[in-house]
C-alpha cells in the first residue's frame, strides 16, 4: 500500500487537552485512529509522527523522500516561522497537503502567513480535525 | 432538506474552459452536479448560483437568511476586493465555507488576502473542485 | 422643493436586523421617514434611495445631477474599496455628507479609510441614525 | 441640570481670526454662545473650556469625573498626537463626541488618524461650527 | 471584419461634462465615432460598450471571447480596485490595450496602481482621447 | 519647422540586438528614421540623440530649451532613478511624452514607479516601437 | 541619604480609581508609601511627584541633576510620543528606570514602543505596582 | 512546596562567558543558586533548565502543566523568532514572567520585539540577573 | 524697530551643560545675547524665550501674531511630535526660520522629520549656535 | 588662502532662468560672484564648479582631497539619489556644508531625504541664495 | 594544526540529489572533501559537520569557542530566521565566513536577509560549492 | 587567451588611501596587478578599467559584448542605485561576478541591497580584495 507520512507539529500533542474552544476535544490519536482508518479504506497506509523539534520535522520529511508517495502536515507553529520545514517539502516530489485545525486567518497577524502554504499542493484551515480526513482523500485524487 | 447556497463569483462561470493547468477541465456544471448528488448523499439540499457581480452576490446571501442553513462560497476575484459580501455575510448566522480552487498563496501576492476569511468557518484552497465537496461534508458536520 | 439624494449602500437595506448592538433596531424605512419628515420641516425634499451594487450607485449619483441639491451618503461598506464612487460625486457639484451609523475608527483597520471622505464635505460616523438628520441640516446651512 | 463639558484643545481660541477659508469665521465665543443656548433648550448646561496645554485639557477632563454626564471635544492638534488626552477620557465613564471644524479627511495625511476616535462615541467632522451643536444633540439622545 | 470590443468603464459616460480641465471637451460619442472611422479605415469592426458596473464590464469581456480579436479598455475606477476585470481579460486571448485619458500618474497615489496593466499588452496615459485611437492602431499592428 | 528632440536613455542604443522577446528587432536607427520620416509628414523636425550617461541627457534637455517645441523621451532604466531629468524637463516648458518599449507595469517592480511620469504629459508603455510615433501624433495635436 | 526621583506621568494621579481591571486597586499614595518605606530601608530617600503635564515632567527631570542619584519613571501615556522626556533624561546622568505596571505588549500597538526605553537602564511591564519596588532595588544595586 | 519552572534559551548556558559589558559575570550557575536560595526563603520550589534547542523548550513548558504553578523564561533569541514558545505557553495556566538580562530595547530593532510577551504575565529587561528574583518575587505575589 | 520673536524648546534651557560633544559649549544665554546684538546691528529687536511646555510655546506663538514680524524657533525635542506648534505657526504671517544646532539628519531617525519644516521658509540644521545668527540674518533679508 | 570649493549639481547652471517662484531671480554667476566676494572678506578663496553628471561632481570631489580646507555643496536632485557622492564626500577630511536654495521639506516627499545630509556637518535649506554666503561663513568659523 | 569547524545548515546533507538545477550535482560529501584536502595544504584542519537542527548548530558553534579558530558556515534556510545562531557566533571570537551555494539574491524576497551576515566577516553567495574553498582560503589570509 | 573585463566603479580609484579600516591599504593597482598575474595563470587575460561615471561603466560593459567571455565588477556606490548598469549587464551573455571589498550587510541599511545582484551569478562581500581573485578563479571554472 502507498504509504503517506501524516506530521504534526509544535503542541499537536497536546490536542484536546488546550483551548478545546478552538481545537475542538479530539485528541491526535484520535485524529491518527480516523485517519489510520479512512486511509485503509482507501488503501493508503498512515504513517503518524509528532514532533515539537523542527529540526525533527525536517528530519521526517527527508526520510520520506522515495518512501512515502504523498505527506500531509500541520505544521502549527512552524508555519510562520520555518524555511527549513519549506526548504525539505521542495525536496519531496509527491503531493504535500497543509493543514490547520483552526482558520488561522481570523486569529492574530502573524498566523496569517505560512512559509509551507508556498510548496503545499493544497491549503485546508478552519475544518476542525476534518480537515486531515479532506487532505488525505485529496492525496488519493491525486495520486489516482 | 435543509437548504445550502452554494455561490461563485466573477469568472466561475468559465470553469473547466479557461486556464486549464490552474483550475482543471471540470465545468461549473459538473461541479454543481456532483454538489448536489453529494448534497442528497447528506441529506442536504444545494441551490448553486453564479454570478459576475458584487451586488447579485450581495443580495443573494442576504436572501439566505432564515432560509438556507449554509453558504458555500468561492468569491474569486471579489475574496481580495469586497468588504460588501464580508458584510453580508457578516449577517448570516449559519456555518460559512470559503472554497478556491487553486492554492491562492502560491499566485500573485494580492490573491492572498480575502476578506471573506476574516469571516469563514473554513478555508479550503487547492484541492481543485474536490474543495466543494469537503466544504459541504463539513458544513453537515457542523449542523450535526 | 430642492431635492436632495439620500443614499444608502450595500446592506443598509437590512438596518435594524442585523447587529443591533453596532447598528441599533430602527429599520432603514425608519430612518427615510425621519429624513423625510425632517426634509419637509426643511424645505428639502428627501428621495432615498439603497442598492448593494456599487453601479446602480453610481448611476444613480451620476442622475442626481442638475436634479438634486445635494447628496447624504452611507457608502457601507463600498466606503473603503469604490473609486468609482468617488469619481460619480466628484462629478457632483453640491454639497456631499458623508454617514457612517457606526463609528468605524474603533471597527477594523480597513474600515478606518473611506475614499469617499476625500470628496464629501463632512463626515459623521458613530452618531447612529441620527447621523442623517444632522447631514440633513447641515445640507440646509450650506444651501443658506 | 446635566452638565457636559465642552473642550477645544490647541488654537481654537484663534477662531474665527485664523485661516477662515478652513474655519469659517464664527469666533470660538460665538460657538460657546450656541452651544450654551442649545443646552439650555435641551436641558442641558454646557461648561465650555479652551487650552492650548495637553495636560490641561487632562486635568479638565479628570475633574469632569462625576461631575458631567458627557464630553464634547474638539482636540485640534493633539487629536493626532496625544495618548494622554485619550487615557483620561478612557478613564471618564459617560458618552465622549469629538468634533473637528474641517474635514480632516481632505488635510495632511498625519491628520487623519486621530487616537481620541478610538474612544469617542461618535466622531463629527467637516460640518464647521454646526459640528458642536449636533454633538450635544447626539448627547442628549444617548443621555435620554 | 475583424471585431474589436472597446469598452468603457465607470463614469465616462460623462465624458466631455465632466472636469473638462481633466478630461477635454470630447464626448463619449464623438470617441467612439472616431474609433468606428479609425476602425473602417483599418479594416477593423469597432464595438463600443460603456457601463458603471464592474460586473456587466466583466460579463462583456467574458463575450467577446471567441468574438473579437482583440480589446481596448478604459477601466477608469475600476483600474485600481477590480481583480474580477483582470482576471476576465486574463481568459481573453487576444491582445488587449489599456488606456486612460489623463496621465494618472500625476493625480493621487491610489491611481497610480492598475491592475489591468498586469495583464494589458500595453498602456496609454495622458494622451487624451487620442490614446484610443493609438492603440486601435497598435492592435492593427499587432494582428498583422 | 518646429523642432522636436527624441531622447533614449541608456542600453537604447542596443536596441534590436539585445532581448528581442521584450523589445522586438527594430534597431534604434530604424525607430529614428520612422520617426523622421513621420515627422516630414506632420512637419515636424525629429532630431534624436541617445546617450547612456544621465548627465548628458540633462545637458542635451536643457540646450532644447527655446530650440525645440517638444521633447520625446524614452529614459530606460533612469526613469526608475533620476531626478535629475526630472528637474531638467520640470524646466523645459514644452508637451513632454514618455515612452516605453516594453509594459513595465509587467516587468520587476522596481520598474513600475517612473520620475518622468510626475512632469510627462502622457505616457505610453508596451506599444513597442510604435510608441515613439503615436507620441510625435500626441505632440502635434499639442501644438495644434 | 541619596536621593531618588520617582515620576509618574499622565492619568497615574488616578490608580487604583480607574480600569481595576488593568491598573489594580492600590492608589498612587500607596505606592509612594510603600516606595518611601522600601527606600528607608535601602537608605534612599524617595522623592515622589506626578503630573499630567509633559513640560512639568521634563522641568523636574531637569531639576534632577545634581541632586538625585537616579530616577524611576512611569511615563505612562507619554512613553509612547515624548521625546521632549527622552532628552531630559539623555542629560540626567544617573540610571534610570522605567516602570509600566500593566504589560504594554498586550495592549494596542502604539503602546508597544516607548520612546524612554530608548534611554532607561531597565524597564519592566506587567508587574503590576510591584515594577515601582523592583526598580528601587534594582537602582540600589546598581549605585552599590 | 509551589513548583516554579526556571528556563533559560538558546546561549545563556555562556553567561558571564560572553560579552560581559552587556550581561555581566554572573554565570547561569550563579543566577540559579540565588534563584534557589530565594525560593527557599519564598516557599517556592525552583526548578531550572536551560537549552539551546526551542524543541526542548517547548518539550519543558508542556510538561509543567499541572507541575508547576509558574514559568520564569529568558528565551533570549528565541523571543524574536518562536511561535512555539508562544503557542506552548498560551497551554500552561499559571503565571508566566519574561526577564531579558539586558535592555532589549537598546539594541538592534530586531530585539525589540518579543512573541513572548504577548502572553507574559510581566515583562522585565535591562535589569541584569536580578530581573530573575524579581520574577520570584512577583509570581510569589500572584500566587497569594 | 521690528520685534523678532526668539524661540527655543524644551531642554535647550541647558545649553552648554548638556551633551556638549553635540551642542557645544555655549550657553542659552550666550545665545541670546549674540542674537540681541545682532539684531541690533540689523535694526531688530530680538525678543528670547525658552519652555519645557509645547503649550506655553503654543500661547507664546499666537501672542506674537501682530506684534512680531518674523520668528525663529528650535523647537527642539517638539519638532518631531508637536503638531500644535505647527498649527500655532500656520496662523503667523510673517516668516518662520526653523533652527537645529546639530545636524538632525545623522541622529535616530526620528528626529529626521520635523512638523515644523512643512510650515517653516527655511530650515538650518548642523551650524551648531551660528544658525540662529544666519537666521535672523535671512529674516531681515525677507523684511527689506 | 584657504581654498574652499564650491560645488553646484544639475540645473543650478539654470538658477534664475527656471522656476523663479522657487528659486529666485539670481543667477549662479550671481551666486559665485557673492561667495567670491565674500570669501575674499574671510581669507578664503572659493573655487566654483557647476555640473550635470554626477560623475564629474565625484572627481571633483576626489580632487579637492588635499587641496581644498572645506566643501559647500548644493547636490540639487543628486541629493536624494547619489551615494557616489556621498562616497566620496565621506573620504574628503574637511568640513562639509549642504545648501538647498529651496525648503525642500515643503515639496514632493522623494524630496525629504538626501544621502548627503549623513555626511554633511550642516545642511541649509530655504534659505535663498543666501544659504551659499552662509555656510562660507559656518566654514570659516569650523577652520578658525 | 589551526582548526575549522565547517557548519553545514538544513537540507544541505541532500546537496547533490535535490534540486541540481540551484545547488550543483556536487555531494555534501565531496564537498567536506574538497575542503579537508585543500586545508591540509593550506596547514588547517577542517572539521565539518551538518545538521538540520538549529539548537544543535548553536551546540556546536559553542564547543567551537577555544577550539577551532575560524568557522565557515552555510546556514541555509536558518540565514533567514535564526537569531540563535547569530547569538552563539557573536560569542565566537575568530573569523566567521557565510557561504550560500546559490545566488540569493536571485531567489524568493525572504532569503535576501541573513541575520548571519550581521556578524560574518565575508559572505559569498552564488559560487556554488566554490564558495567553501573561497571561504577556507580568506580565513588562511586572515589568520596570517 | 579568453578576455575578462575587470570594472570598478565611483571612489574605487582611491583604494588604500581612504577609510583604511574598511577597505585595507591596497590599492587598485595593485588589485589590477594581481588578478592580471592570477589571470595569466588561469589563462584568462584581465582588461581592468575604474570609473566615477555610471554612463561610462555602461559604455565599457556594453562594448564587452563578443568581446570578453565574463565580467568581475565592483559597482561600488552604484551598486544601490543603478538600473542603467543592471540593464547593461543584463545584454551581457557571460558570467558575471560582483565583487564588494566590505562587508555592505554590516553597513548602512541601504548598502544592503544592489541593483546587479539579480543579475549576478555569484556575488562576495567582505572578502576584501581577495574577493576579485577569487571572483576570477570562479569564472574560470564556469568558463570550464
Amino acid at each position: 500500500m502507498d504509504k503517506i507520512l501524516l506530521l504534526n507539529g509544535p503542541n499537536l500533542n497536546l490536542l484536546g487537552q488546550r483551548q478545546p474552544e478552538i481545537y475542538g476535544s479530539e485528541t491526535l490519536d484520535d485524529v491518527v485512529a480516523s485517519c489510520t482508518a479512512l486511509g485503509v479504506e482507501l488503501g493508503l497506509d498512515v504513517h503518524a509522527r509528532q514532533s515539537n523539534h523542527e529540526g525533527v520535522l525536517v528530519d521526517w520529511i527527508q526520510e520520506a523522500r522515495g518512501v512515502a508517495v504523498g505527506i500531509i502536515i500541520n505544521p502549527a507553529a512552524l508555519s510562520h516561522t520555518s524555511v527549513s520545514i519549506l526548504d525539505a517539502l521542495n525536496v519531496f516530489e509527491g503531493p504535500v497537503m497543509e493543514v490547520h485545525i483552526s482558520n488561522i486567518h481570523k486569529r492574530e497577524r502573524f498566523r496569517h502567513h505560512s512559509y509551507v502554504s508556498g510548496r503545499a499542493d493544497g491549503v485546508i484551515a478552519g475544518f476542525g480535525t476534518d480537515g486531515y480526513g479532506f487532505a488525505l482523500r485529496r492525496i488519493k485524487t491525486l495520486l489516482a
